[in-house]
């Protein structure tokens, strides 16, 4: 039984859209396992402290980010749906085993299809309750700060998945 | 893949539990069909005005109540897990699409095991993010309340599901 997403609404929502140059399998790959998603998830000179993934509805998403001052940001949420090499959903708004978080801010459907073998079509979007939500994760940087990530993980991953500096 | 739940919190969650004397594919029936809910899910005098229910992830699971004075209180929802005959999870702290609402408050569960061909162990856990939220739904009747709707639920099934005055 497939989840149901919403449409994207502009006036809530954001989305990042691009075709990049590496197979579905690997961005899943990245996206899945805590010791890939380190190396490329945070714009740097940000980094990734701390990263704790239980993919399954329900499960723990949680990813710590560690400005380059040295002070850690802990997020934590849990998956909503998952299906391999498709699609990721998860969420801020609840914790792990679905209990109401305390700072609900958005959902986020991460979208994924083949274009070739080495080629794919990588489409993430945040979902908000508000229009003020969705303009302050505008003004935060979503698309400078999910577009750099996303060039971290082509790097990552076309450099043969080994940690950079 | 299963849903990871959480272990029920005292300090946070509420548990309702009952052995009741009707099959389990039933009380999935009635839970999951907007014709038989409404028969039963609003502790009377009060009743369900409306009802819409798309029962799978991200999908709606919305009723209206309807006081005796005739004033409307809508709840708007959405599932995040579904096994049939088996497990229904809900909240109120995402609409449908997995978009964040408004108001969260919390998330359901609705556990059922058979006991025999026509006995079930229904377990109803309410799980919140604050020890406040949890106070306050106690306060709000959650006992009585839901305890009232298993038992209009039982009549109603054993009544053959036709619906009463």
């Amino acid at each position: 039984m497939k989840a149901a997403l919403a449409k994207p609404d502009p006036k809530f929502d954001l989305v990042l859209e691009r075709e990049i140059d590496v197979p579905v399998s690997l961005v899943w790959k990245v996206w899945t396992t805590p010791e890939h998603l380190k190396h490329w998830f945070c714009p740097r000179p940000w980094s990734v402290s701390k990263c704790e993934l239980d993919v399954r509805p329900g499960g723990i998403c949680s990813t710590t980010m560690l400005s380059p001052e040295g002070k850690e940001f802990p997020n934590i949420g849990c998956y909503l749906d998952v299906i391999e090499n498709e699609r990721l959903v998860f969420t801020d708004t609840l914790l792990p085993g679905f209990r109401p978080a305390p700072n609900p801010f958005f959902t986020a459907y991460l979208e994924l299809s083949p274009l070739g073998p080495e080629r794919t079509r990588y489409v993430a979007t945040a979902i908000h309750g508000t229009e003020e939500n969705r303009t302050k994760h505008e003004a935060m940087g979503f698309y400078d700060g999910w577009g750099t990530v996303v060039t971290q993980m082509v790097d990552y991953i076309q450099g043969g998945m080994k940690p950079t500096a």
